[in-house]
């Protein structure tokens, strides 16, 4: 029996980074993470431009104008956002621009067209503005060869809006990490199906692809297994080379029905661990089958629940490289009191907020679904402890 | 010029929760808003059933076993999860069960087949069990009537796990707002194509569009218009009535390209205001046509950006009735300075955590882009302040 710090790192020597990267459309790539660093093949702006609406000029021809005693320049032109200006503006010139327009040649600042009589052939200015006051510089906002965003990191809607300004389509980001989801067990009957007596609806294999989804990865399948020893090794040897995860819930403890042993047995698999030292969720079983990983959590739905978090988890972490998919765990002040035997380390649900924790209410069986509403968190209590009480300092991992 | 507060208020005042719903499959619904309570029709488990592999049994026969002391049970059957034992277990007798299965009429505990001699005609029982030791109660998750979840829950992998125990293959949801996004500028040249002298390209229009996609919403529409009044009213005319924000960017300042004011007045539209009293991004203007808000951003992209959380994520926060789209404010305490004039309420880009908060680096020009990326929040300077030092404590919006 593995502690859970061995499971996970014995999981993630196991685990590759995804290398194989896609090109996708750039408004798709919400939450994808770069696989090459974004890099600026211009300046931005690419030009020097105006930040206001007014005449470009040369600084040094308003100085000293005022309300009362305008400096009178000639109005060569006209520049628009979008357009350029081809001449050049000399001494007592000044060419009409808006906005996001090139700043023509030889000017070196903008007047604000309030300080202006707006004049079109002439043009009072009212009041001077030294060179460069009103003037955006060619690559303020990034230079030609800059980094603009490192390879790995997430994308989103900042992201998006540089590698536009940049001119980009379609970016270069890592491809998702393919999961399949396989429920076993002969009890489970499908949502939608009427149910027969003796069978329930399939919760595990909704939670485990819900929990997916939730990380932003739809399942690449999501299935369901009978008891059937046979019938399961074909199902994920199907699999093999095609997924990088294999999830299944179910049939992993120490009886007749327990055929996830007798499974991999069929397989071409190297098995990794068989029960971790934690409570719920103690037989879960992982092996490695070329380059697919397979993690067999247990069929009731909070061991499947916790596993999730505490050792698939950090796989997904790895393979995605998304930050937010990594294990967050923190210290938290325990709100209210749980007992538990000695010599298990327990994971329960809880709600934490503000370095507190609160034990969810409700039935706490491994086998239920309900406590999950609301929680946010695990709760672990050592394998040392009898419980925690109110004022106890825990570990809580953070969902 | 209103304040933003009013600013908001007033959009507010004109923005209607959704109330369409749709029903839509259960493992699409992550992040979706429920618009009914999930109600559980049958109780979970639906029947009493064993927690463990063993037998069942009635626990008083059991009683006073003992290693030495084995009590001899008469194994009358066997039930699998998945199946129904019709018979009833009487005095001294056992059905061998496994994990999930019901426990059969009469049976009041399980145990644990370690706990025996795995008999199959007869069981050794060598560890008694009272009654309900062992034993699953029907309903112990929820009970027939129970709400498991409120609407206007938001569904996640624990969401979709209850839906699923339910048998529920579609869900009803609040559908989803229709927003569309229209760039406006003859400067601005869409990424993939190549970048005329005096253009740059639209980085607005994905910046937008790439903030919905932040909060799960595809935009209904992304397009750009030109500098054309006609037009511009034209494409936005065809939204009436189909989308429920319409969110531009560009032409509302008073330059002669300002052109949103002129296509205003071409709609059926009420304006509602124009002029917020922030910086950046004072120019914004907001009307209302039929049941479609209109916001108009000002074409800085971080003036674009800024007023994107001020103003269109509380209207869409309460679209959604997605409480992460709710404006989230606290106050922080600065860890560097940054000056500005008195005078005007000023929004800045910054890196909060731990109640601490930095000005971002680089260039706060309205018009940069890179000064945004890695900032997590706005940093409000107020009005009467001029600037804010290390130690101040200042309001910060989180992104």
């Amino acid at each position: 029996m593995l502690v859970l710090e061995e499971a996970v790192k014995c999981l993630l020597c196991h685990t590759n980074a995804i290398t194989e990267t896609e090109l996708i459309p750039l408004l798709t790539s919400t939450n994808r993470i770069l696989a090459a660093p974004l890099l600026a093949m211009v300046d931005q702006p690419p030009f020097p431009r105006s930040p206001l609406d007014g005449y470009a000029v040369r600084g040094q021809d308003t100085e000293g104008a005022g309300k009362d005693f305008p400096k009178r320049l000639k109005v060569i032109g006209t520049v628009y956002a979008g357009e350029v200006f081809t001449g050049t503006v000399r001494e007592k010139e000044a060419v009409r621009i808006t906005t996001g327009a090139p700043i023509p040649e030889g000017a070196d600042t903008v007047i604000r067209q309030e300080d202006t009589d707006y004049g079109r052939e002439e043009v009072k200015i009212y009041r001077g503005s030294p060179p460069y006051e009103n003037y955006c510089c060619q690559g303020e906002d990034y230079r030609k060869g800059d980094i603009l965003l490192e390879s790995g990191m997430r994308m989103d809607g900042i992201g998006i809006a540089l590698a536009a300004s940049l001119g980009k389509e379609l970016i270069e980001v890592y491809r998702k990490p393919k999961v399949a989801v396989i429920s076993t067990g002969d009890e489970l009957i499908q949502p939608g199906a009427s149910l027969p007596p003796g069978k329930i609806y399939d919760a595990n294999r909704h939670l485990i692809s819900g929990r997916l989804m939730d990380f932003g990865l739809m399942p690449f399948a999501s299935l369901h297994g009978r008891d059937d020893v046979q019938g399961m090794a074909e199902m994920i040897y199907k699999f093999l080379g095609e997924a990088d995860l294999i999830v299944t819930t179910g049939g992993v403890s120490v009886g007749e029905k327990d055929i996830m042993h007798q499974v991999l047995s069929l397989l071409p698999a190297e098995k990794l661990f068989w029960r971790v030292e934690v409570k719920p969720g103690t037989p879960t079983l992982a092996a490695v089958l070329g380059n697919t990983l397979l993690i067999c959590l247990s069929g009731n739905p909070f061991a499947a629940a916790a596993n999730f978090e505490l050792l698939v988890r950090p796989v997904l972490g790895k393979m995605t490289r998304d930050k937010r998919l990594e294990v967050k765990r923190c210290r938290a002040v325990m709100e209210n009191d749980f007992i538990k035997p000695k010599g298990t380390r327990r994971f329960l649900r809880g709600y934490t907020e503000d370095g507190k924790v609160w034990v969810s209410a409700g039935n706490h069986a491994s086998g239920t679904l309900m406590a999950m509403v609301g929680s946010n968190c695990l709760i672990e209590i050592s394998k040392e402890q009898a419980g925690a009480g109110k004022g106890d300092e825990v570990w809580v991992y953070l969902r």
